[in-house]
């Protein structure tokens, strides 16, 4: 019997996905961070749609602060919000936690959401609790709504050969504690599609070994890394920045010409955040592969 | 120390959403059965906005065939647009599960959410997978958007002391497998809100003796109960069709001028299905008092 640990997950989607209807014209493929929907050419807007989930004992373990469970969970969201370009707006929480969960534990992880919407403006719209068996483990779903301005929008598909690859900060540490505290970039998109609109860009959550791949795919790209220029979390290796996931970093592609006034005018916003150029698109085909990464089934 | 066993779902819900930033003029109350959004006055639409989750063990069993585990999923959702008088539109599906859950399983419970997506209109706009901890109970959580004619919003608070009480089919026996197969009553919420707009509406997911007070608290009443009057589902009792829970059928509020059109009405529109008054609402600290009914947190 085929299990979802023998099939992984991007495989398991690509199968789900079509055992139901669909948008016959969706404004973003499936496997974009957030779902467009269009509500029509007299909106200047489109609405984005993001679900994300937390599992104890895989995303955070018994003894995290429930407080940084609960930006982590919201913060996750944010991020991808932050990957086309947008904005959060209204946050739909389900908790699916054991009856002998702690009053304490789930006031403090709501708080940690709160902190989370209230840094970035988005508000909490609805929710949904159950029980689940007892000793099982708790599941915090977020699923979101919100908006990207029409020309802001960015896919991870429109890439092109050539195109340079940039991440934000540093990659790698996430196990450390970093994936509990994280910012999402959401100011630095907001500005990114402002003035220097990227041609693919995404999120890193799964890992740059992961999440590479799965953007120069989608732009129908291959990709070359410079693994010496990757910009490493302060006492990591190589190989975490490739392969621990969660950095929730940006990740863009951008035409070359405009990469010299991008890295001027970024040094100038965003002293404090490294803006590195890691490698560049191929043809199809052509450059590299790499290995590693977060697979949501293939963990112990 | 205090856990959610002893405090209960409604009180949860009460403090939690205490703890983070909301919609500071909602145009429904947080315990309505859907999130209503206003995209401004120009807009002759509403958003509707719902999150559900469905746990393994909690509320469908090892041996329920995986195809009906997704039409209830997805059928519990639509039930809730229902009960605010419009349509679901696109739904986002999270599912966490155990490594070893069959691939079969998992296409089977998407089959059953398309089944549903398919009979009702809407469509599957995005996703989210994750595992949990070998032995851990399935949660199946989806978040779906959906609209609703300005003119036809129904909130449970707008109901009157004198307002008949009324409920569509019949009810109890949800455990016999109802659950499974229910039918939301879009079709006729749809058309209630076009003819004979109720004054209240909600959609019975946790019993009778759980929800008749939920409503009737939110519109400011007390109720009154003809106990000898409720529609049983055959072979029933008064306590299952009060405590059962998961009936998916409409609770609705009425003024009592308009019963006996209503009541012509609905039997030419729909000569299969009941509609029954079932009591009506007194001024509020007058009536009756309801027990039973599910609760998330109370169960085994």
């Amino acid at each position: 019997m085929k299990t979802l640990r023998d099939i992984g997950e991007d495989a398991l989607i690509a199968r789900l996905i079509r055992l139901a209807p669909r948008d016959p014209a969706p404004a973003a493929s499936p496997g974009d961070d957030c779902a467009v929907v269009d509500p029509g050419p007299s909106s200047t807007t489109l609405q984005l749609l993001k679900t994300d989930a937390l599992v104890a004992g895989v995303h955070f373990l018994p003894d995290t602060p429930a407080r940084e469970v609960g930006w982590k969970a919201a913060a996750r969201v944010v991020s991808d919000f932050a990957a086309m370009g947008g904005r959060p707006e209204r946050f739909l929480v389900t908790l699916a936690l054991p009856p002998e969960t702690a009053l304490a534990w789930t006031e403090n992880l709501y708080r940690g959401i709160g902190d989370c919407l209230q840094a970035f403006g988005a508000v909490l719209a609805g929710g949904e609790t159950s029980r689940v068996p007892q000793n099982s483990a708790a599941v915090i779903s977020i699923a979101a709504t919100g908006s990207v301005r029409r020309e802001h929008l960015v896919l991870r598909s429109a890439a092109k050969p050539g195109h340079a690859l940039l991440v934000t900060g540093t990659l790698g540490g996430s196990f450390a504690g970093k994936h509990l505290h994280f910012t999402p970039r959401i100011r630095e998109a907001n500005w990114l599609v402002s003035y220097f609109k990227p041609t693919a860009m995404m999120d890193l959550s799964d890992g740059l070994a992961k999440d590479l791949p799965r953007l120069a795919e989608a732009s129908g790209c291959g990709f070359t890394l410079d693994r010496a220029a990757l910009p490493l979390t302060a006492a990591c290796t190589m190989e975490q920045a490739l392969g621990d996931g969660e950095d929730f970093e940006l990740l863009l592609a951008i035409e070359p010409a405009r990469l010299p006034a991008l890295l001027s005018a970024w040094s100038a916003e965003f002293p404090e955040l490294r803006l590195t150029v890691i490698g560049r698109l191929v043809e199809s085909g052509q450059g590299e592969t790499l290995q590693g990464g977060w697979d949501h089934f293939g963990g112990p």
